[in-house]
């Protein structure tokens, strides 16, 4: 018998079954021991993908749809619980696969380290790599309580594999003394608290340059994104997100690797976390896969 | 015995128990059955009176009180479950009723389905007609999978009865491809995205004729308005609504009938959603009911 | 024009708008300004109306519908916030009022004081008076921190005034000493922890006798009834309860009046609790109002 | 590249991932387009599957592991919202291929009307079925408002279609007069309100015939699974669904066929409800698949 | 045996055990007696508590760390159930113990009434003192339904007690007739809707005074603290609260004491709410007490 | 100024303020890094404590109040985040001193795990100890995925302290195949599915020996005891846990330390949890020391 395809709560809707015609590939890392308060992200990758059955097809901001670009949805990596080392193997090792195979790699947390292995994959084949962050914390702590694979610490790794002036961070609103300190004199391309206008005045020099996008749910406010670990007042609306991946979209950066972590559906009963995060996928795959 | 008046849950805030010298007239619509994502919104009319409860009966914004103006609450009406055509009859024959005793209509929703009965009686009574629409959605679907009732087509119905000319939508940010291209090239009044500025724009030419107000809750962000079926990041505040409403109050339309339709409350355990809700309904009956 | 019937949430389901032929009167009591712990059972009476919309007509534990009952839903007295002395008087008029027409009131609580006044009423037209209460608490404290009014006093005043000969108390398991002491010496028949059984004992002995029911959902364990103010573990089952309520029926009591009370929603998002209390209203009224 | 499998959230815990050489074969039926009370159903299949990531492999009870079971999980149909009777085309069509495979169709719901054209398709391949049905309702109409595809009647189809005296319900404690006159005079073995007990006297005379087991989870009382439309006090506890699943298990009976239905995740944050159900399919998979 | 420090959950985080050597003192005022709409915020402060565990001792708004400054959390004031009266007199006691040892009283509320008996003490040592006043409601009136001891009326007493002149009220959006027209009338700096614009107009005439700062959570927008009792559409967002706490940091103004009430967590599963207040507290204590 | 004696939510009710005089102290351990499903018993003690403001001081179960009893509240111990070797050793030292003094240690859980180290301990005190053990799970495997120090060890681990023949498990209904064999075949008291009548049976021959009492929450049903990461269907009823504590107070042990562990109350909006483990607290108290 010909079997059915899949739909509900499986693959992020409007996914292709042909992973080989696929432009992007999404994937879920549903790993969270290394946060410090409120657990629970595991289950984030999932949600959001249940979430996508009510979106609409077609973005009128971008006007462009879902239905006439092909991305691949590998479902969950099966992560060892618990053993972050290993994880963060397992995702470096798929994502090399979608790199070596000519493919965007479209990451769903799980909490904010498993960034981390991403990066130095893309990293390897794109040494002219940048990043832009799009945070309310800085994740810019070398370890935290003497462990260096924490969700504290992935921006940090990335700033010195990569040079601290190919990072340009967004919106962050929390950090230690230290993490603040090495923010303003590392050379980080740091603007706390806000968000549009500063990516708008960075985006220009970086035209025609290799960009990895990575959003922490919690750079929005706790009124738009309650379901998160670490929720910070101050932050910004899902408007302004939405104006940021689209300044991204019309920018001529080359977006080859993205991805949006931390959401902890069990926080919002609302549910309004998993749809934000998925409207949010869709924008950027529709404005970051050419 | 003469028996008490009931009050909490049962009649919005402040109703008179007098029909006849009431101004206006609020009912329920607690229809859901053509929603596409989540249901729920039958049970919108009542949390909605259920929240009344908490409000002030003065409006420091129209410096007015309900306590000064005459509106009665009929309940909601009793509709087939299951049955949409049915259920559109049964609406359009109390709207009707309304109408002919000389009382704006005060819907609250339900589905947005609902409003299209509404629409037509109105339109019979007053041909000069033009609507003022504020959702997240086009609802300009010429059907839903075949299906012309659904809740995704009232607004297209309303444009071929009355014109497209003579619809106006704020605040759009979904719809399908051809909903947009309709709405960009039919002559509606299309301003996507925003609401309170080009409403204060298009107003002025609107005075002196009679218009029927529909607000989706789902025009607000999910962060206002959790409650309700398939919210939309990108959307105004509560304050941007008030704002509309005001500016509609201070302008100089005729507000022949208004609705406050997709309230539904499951998905808000904080109660924000029929909150929200019963403040626009009281400054929309201190704003248009003279 | 003729006024549409209401029904979702504004009256319980199926009743009457005839006041006049109807034998049973609900009533809401909407107060729960003396509670100790969790307040919000001042909103339990339209959220058990909202829940009854989901109740089948017929019962098959009684073989009866009540389509062929006539009941009358007067709605929530309008009680002034605060004032407790004041909102008893209320009920009290109230109350009396229903039972000069020769019907039999049937409130929905509110905390437990509300009972207080209910009594009263009911013993000076039923002298013989036997009162049947379920609950997890003795509510038989003479004051709580000095206050007489509170929602720990109203058997205590119930048994000194009908005398505690005739209080039959059924699944009690908190209260403090003195209460306990009083419980087991006064007199009353105290049947704490259990329920069906020494109900079914005690039930032949009141055969022909007026009696009013008085049950607090708490009786009911946590699990089964989690949306109530002061809830205690090692309580019944809704089985349990079905069970007592099918044994009075039957019992050859005269059941004068009863009420449900403490229902709290905010305390249980699932609905359970006020949808386990409108199929007791729906059994009380099947079983009870001949 | 090899692609990982997925886990988490998108197939039930441990399936195979080669449906060739499963016996048994999950999938879910997202619809609940005809329910009365409160809708959610469509996104019951999805949590389950989420849930199950929580389970042991291993069965005490049974002294099993689903490590030793091959079953294939093929996602959710693909259902057109709103149109019952074409999804009710698609389900049958599917549960032929796979009783045309020899293998056995484990059906997650869903509302139950998605039972009726499975017992259809089973029913052709097996002339000699029984049903056994555990639900709080009798699912006996013959139709509901007019409407003869709705979630009340499915069982009444299926009587009519097998016979009644091959229907044998458990559990039931709500329905209109008619269907219940209907479940006592048809010929249906019908045992109200009880379970386990009439069960195990029921099953030595079905020892040796195909048996097509429906579950609705709400034949569980409410405290032990809020998570569903219409949930009825006075039910049954999850260990009593349990000991009745061993009691099948062990009878001697050919299960052909299974489901569960009714899990509507919206109204139990808890998330107890797609928990418990998602341990009854482990249980029913290792002891009905042999 | 040395105990240990409790921490989670009991003490706002990083509180000095030196009651001697602290400049401020933390205490949580569990009084929810007299609310109108939604009661529950006797919780609030235990919840505010817990959720400080959470921040980050630095703030990057004011480059300062709690670890450089002495503060004590007291715990929650023993405030004797259901008397309004004598737990003002409480609350008197104890605030005036703190100003009497020279230190700053911090006080959670709560309901807002808590906040008279402070300012009174306050007053007594202060008595060119002016209050700073974050709300949605006017909380200006002389009673409430009789009763002069309610949530509704602590800025009416207090205005009376200290001059109207010295009063500034911020981001008032409700109120009755009465109190709008006292707030216009009195000599109120009375700065209706908005909040951080005109309070910096007012600082610099304020430079150098006793200031007293109260902030009711529900002068945030619900989106922001939908756990609040009587929550107010059109309301500020968190970032336009802590941009008023800064100015007030940085305008020379001297801070004598100062709360935050209102917290009812019961609404807000999300617990944005209490997360929200933790970090305005950080923010007081950092930016008030130098 | 003499500070006020904290209470709601601080410590648990009726806590003696003096150490020295206390027999039993009550200590938090907010640790959750280990386990494999839904994380969030670090917040357990905290609420446990806040829920216990609602218990009455008097148990009608043992006709014995708390207020008769002094025992000591120490908080919640400081664990360092993420690192269970060292929160262990923190958890033993502490325990170590409450032995010393010659007081009984009241344990509030965080994940089971807590309860190996003070197993230790105690053991180094009682070298005849037994454990008494109800839980949902056997917590006997060797180790997690490879890390011994997983929330799936403590009982076996124990088990090889004491020798097997000293552990008494109750209510066991999930577990690995291995650990299940190695629960039937080491020697164990074992006891899976069913826990007062076996208890009942075991007791008598510990009449005089120290006994440790440790319950996970999740013992319970999930339909008493939704708030803990690891939920099974099938479980005991909160009064069926009630009447196992019974037992034990009435049986002669001499119980010399005992635990509660397990409680997330973020899985459970109602507090049902928190509110049970809180009287089952008190309970335990009441009934073992003496």
């Amino acid at each position: 018998m010909r079997l059915p395809q899949a739909y509900s709560g499986n693959v992020f809707i409007c996914s292709s079954d042909d992973y080989a015609s696929s432009k992007a590939v999404i994937y879920g890392m549903p790993m969270d021991y290394t946060v410090s308060f409120r657990p629970g992200s595991r289950f984030g990758p999932g949600r959001i993908r249940e979430a996508s059955v009510g979106l609409e097809e077609y973005s009128p901001y971008l006007d462009r749809s879902i239905v006439d670009l092909e991305y691949f949805d590998a479902g969950d990596l099966l992560l060892p619980f618990g053993n972050a080392a290993k994880s963060l193997d397992i995702i470096a090792e798929f994502v090399r696969g979608v790199l070596d195979d000519g493919k965007i790699p479209v990451g769903l947390g799980g909490e904010h380290l498993v960034t981390w292995p991403v990066i130095q994959e893309v990293y390897k084949k794109y040494p002219d790599l940048a990043i832009l962050h799009f945070d309310a914390h800085t994740d810019l702590r070398e370890d935290y309580e003497g462990e260096p694979l924490s969700h504290s610490t992935p921006l940090r790794k990335a700033a010195e594999l990569i040079g601290p002036s190919n990072v340009y961070q967004f919106g962050i609103r929390s950090g230690s003394k230290e993490d603040w300190t090495y923010a303003q004199q590392s050379g980080i391309h740091f603007h706390p608290f806000v968000v549009a206008e500063p990516l708008k005045s960075e985006l220009p020099s970086l035209a025609g340059r290799p960009v990895y996008v990575t959003i922490d749910i919690d750079v929005l406010d706790p009124s738009a994104a309650p379901g998160t670990g670490t929720t910070e007042a101050g932050g910004i609306t899902s408007g302004e997100l939405l104006e940021a991946i689209h300044a991204i979209a019309r920018s001529g950066v080359n977006v080859v690797g993205f991805d949006l972590v931390e959401v902890a559906p069990i926080y919002d009963p609302t549910e309004m976390t998993p749809i934000v995060a998925s409207k949010m996928i869709r924008e950027m795959l529709l404005g970051f896969v050419k």
